[in-house]
C-alpha cells in the first residue's frame, strides 16, 4: 500500500512547482528527481500562474520569503486551487517573525491546502492562528515523544480537522492525520537534524507523492514521511569513517533514488 | 583540437559572470572552478555592468528569472556586447510561460549572443520566435534521435544561421552548429537527466570554454559539450553500490576537475 | 584554548542569522550545523529584525546583494547592534563594483562590527574607504606571503585598529588581529581555492564561534580560521582516486562535523 505510492510517483513522474527558499532549493530539486518526480522552481508573480498550470502539484515553502515571492505564492496557489492541483504548505519559521506567521496564516485562510507539513512549533503557531511573534523557541510545546504521544496525536488530529487538510508534523515521532485517522511513524534518525533542509526536501517529495496518488492522499503523505525516514536509516548504514553531515545529506537523497516499492513497504514503521 | 580547448581554459582561467537561477548556482560555480575558470554571480541591475566588465564572458540563464534580474540580464548583456565579451543564453523553460518565452526572445532580439544552449523544446520555442505559451511538453518536437538525425541537424543548422550565433542543442544526441558546420556528439548518459542542473552547469562551463578560445568558438562549444558528456561517462564508472543521483552529481563535477586535454581528446565522440 | 572555542559552540549551539548570497547558502547552513551552531537565513527587510532578535549572531555577506537585501542588511545590523549580538561582515567582491564597495563601506560606517573577514583585496578596498571601482584584480596588493609577512601583519593590525574591530584576512597565510595582537595562521591547503564559498562558510562558522565565546572574541575568530584550515587538511587526507573539488567540498564540511576540541587544539598552526 505505502510501497504502491512511490511506484505511482515513478510511473506518473509528476511535475512539481516549488516556491521555496534559496538555501535548500537544489536539494529539493534533486530529491524530487530521486523519487521519480520532476521539479520546477519559479517565484516571480508574472511567471508562476502559467508554470503551475503545467504541473501536477505546488509546494509553497516560506523560508527566505520576500514581498515579491509572497505575491507569487498567492497567485500560484489560487491557480493551483482553480485547477484542482495538489497544494502543500511548509510554514518554515512560522512563529519566528510576524511576517512569516502572518503569511502562513493568510495562505491557510485564502487557499485550500491538501497538506500542511512542519515541525510541532510551526504547526502550534498556525493552530493559534495569530500573527504575534513568539520566536523560534518561545511558547512552543515540547516535541512529540512516545511519553506524550496521545496528546500529540490529539493535537494533530484536531488541527487537521479544523484546517480541513492533512497535517504532517515531523519530529522524533512523525504524525500524519486527516482529522480522522492518524499515522504514527517511527522512521528516521536524530542525525538528520544536523542536515539543513531535510524538512524542505520532504515537503517537495510529499507533493509529488500526493500528485501521483490523488485517490489516497493520506496514505501518500504518510508514505512520503516513511520514505524520507527510511532513506535516513539506509543512508546511515552506508556512512563511512570520517563521513559527516554533508556526506549524510548526499547519501539520503541517493537512498531515495535507489528505494523501490518493496523496500518502502518493508521498511515503513 | 578539442583537448586544446580545455587546456586554454586552464591556462587563461577566464572569469565568468553568471546571471543564473538560485537552484543550481552552486553547482555552476563549482564546475566552472573544476574546468579551470572562475565564477562570479550578480543579478542586481546596479551591480551587473561593472561586474561583467571585469569578466571574460557572461552566461545568462533565465531559470527563476524575476523582474529585477531580467533588467540585470539586459544591462549586463549590453555591456558585454560593447566590450566584445563572450555572451551565452540558456533559455531555461522557454515555452513554459509567456514571461520566459518573451524574455528569451527579447534577449535574442536586443543582444548579440555567441551561443544559445538549450534542449530541443526550448530552441524550437525560440525558433518560432513567438511569445505564446505552450507548456513544457506541448507543441515540442520529439527529441533528436539517431533515426531522425538529419532532420535535427537541418533544424539546428537553420536556427543557428537565422539567429547568427552558435546553437547547442543537448539531448540524447547533442548538436552544435554555427549555421554551416554541425558537430554531432554522442557523449553522456541518460542518467544525467536525473540530476538537476546539468544543463545549467554545461552553459556555465561553455562560456568559459569560449572565453578562453575566442578564435575557435564553434570548436570550444563542442568541446564543452564533449567534456560534460565525457564527465558523465567517467563519473558513472566510479559509481558505487548504493550511490544515486546526488553522488552522481558530485562525481561528474569531480570528473571535470580531473579531466586533462588528452582524456578529452580521446573521449570526445 | 582554541579547542575550547569549538567546545563552547557545541555546548551553546548559537543560532546564527545569515544574510548571504544564494550561491553558497546551503554550504553555509551545513557547516554551521557541522560546527555545532544552527543557521537561519532571511533577507527581507520586513522579516530580518525579528529573525535576528532570536539569534545569537548576524553574518552579513554581500555576494549577490540587491537593493532589497541591502536594506535588510542595515535593518538587521542595527537591531543586532542594539541587542549586543555578534556582528560579522564578509565584503564579497568589494572593489569589483561601486555598489559592493559602497555598501561595504556604508555598513562599516553605520554599524559596529565585531569582525570583518575577507581576502586581502577586499580588505585593502575597505582600508581605502572609497567607493571607486577597481575590478577584482586591479590595484590590489599581493597576497600575504611568508616573505612579506611583516608588511601584511602591520596592515591588518592597522586596519583592525582603525576600524575598531577584529580583522580576519584569509589567504595563503591567514591573519587575525584586533589591532593589538595578531594571530598568524598556517592551516589550510591551496586546493580549497578550487571550491566555491569556503570563505562564506568560514564567515558563517566564525559568527557562531564568536557568539559562543563572547569573552574571547579574538581567540574565537582565530579558532574558526584554524578549524576551517584544519578541516581542509584532514579532508585532503581522505581524498580518493578520482575525487575532485566537489568531493573535497563535502569532505571539508564532514571534517568540521567530526572535529573535536583536542583535534583542533593539536592541529591549529
Amino acid at each position: 500500500m505505502l510501497g504502491n505510492c512511490i511506484k505511482n510517483v515513478r510511473k506518473i513522474a509528476p511535475l512539481v512547482h516549488n516556491i521555496t527558499n534559496y538555501v535548500t532549493a537544489n536539494d529539493v530539486a534533486n530529491i524530487l528527481l530521486a523519487c521519480g518526480g520532476s521539479p520546477i522552481m519559479s517565484d516571480e508573480p508574472e511567471d508562476v500562474e502559467e508554470i503551475t498550470s503545467v504541473c501536477g502539484g505546488l509546494h509553497i515553502n516560506i523560508g527566505t520569503l520576500n514581498r515579491r515571492s509572497i505575491e507569487g505564492m498567492f497567485r500560484a496557489g489560487r491557480r493551483a486551487n482553480e485547477l484542482g492541483h495538489v497544494l502543500l504548505l511548509d510554514p518554515v519559521g512560522a512563529g519566528a517573525s510576524a511576517l512569516r506567521t502572518d503569511t502562513a496564516v493568510r495562505l491557510m485562510d485564502e487557499l485550500r491546502f491538501d497538506v500542511v507539513r512542519g515541525n510541532i512549533s510551526e504547526i502550534k503557531t498556525l493552530a493559534l492562528g495569530s500573527g504575534t511573534t513568539k520566536g523560534v523557541d518561545a511558547d512552543v510545546a515540547d516535541a512529540v515523544t512516545e511519553e506524550r504521544l496521545d496528546e500529540g496525536v490529539a493535537f494533530v488530529r484536531e488541527f487537521a480537522e479544523k484546517a480541513g487538510c492533512i497535517a504532517a508534523v515531523t519530529g522524533a515521532v512523525d504524525l500524519v492525520s486527516d482529522g480522522m485517522s492518524c499515522y504514527v511513524i517511527r522512521n528516521g534518525r536524530a542525525e538528520m537534524g544536523k542536515i539543513t533542509g531535510t524538512g524542505c526536501q520532504l515537503s517537495g517529495m510529499m507533493t509529488a507523492f500526493l500528485a501521483a496518488n490523488p485517490e489516497n492522499k493520506l496514505a501518500a503523505a504518510a508514505a512520503a514521511v516513511c520514505a524520507m525516514g527510511l532513506a535516513g536509516e539506509l543512508a546511515w548504514m552506508r556512512m563511512q569513517e570520517g563521513d559527516g553531515n554533508c556526506a549524510y545529506r548526499s547519501r539520503i537523497i541517493d537512498a531515495v533514488c535507489n528505494m523501490d516499492e518493496d523496500a518502502l513497504e518493508r521498511g515503513a514503521n
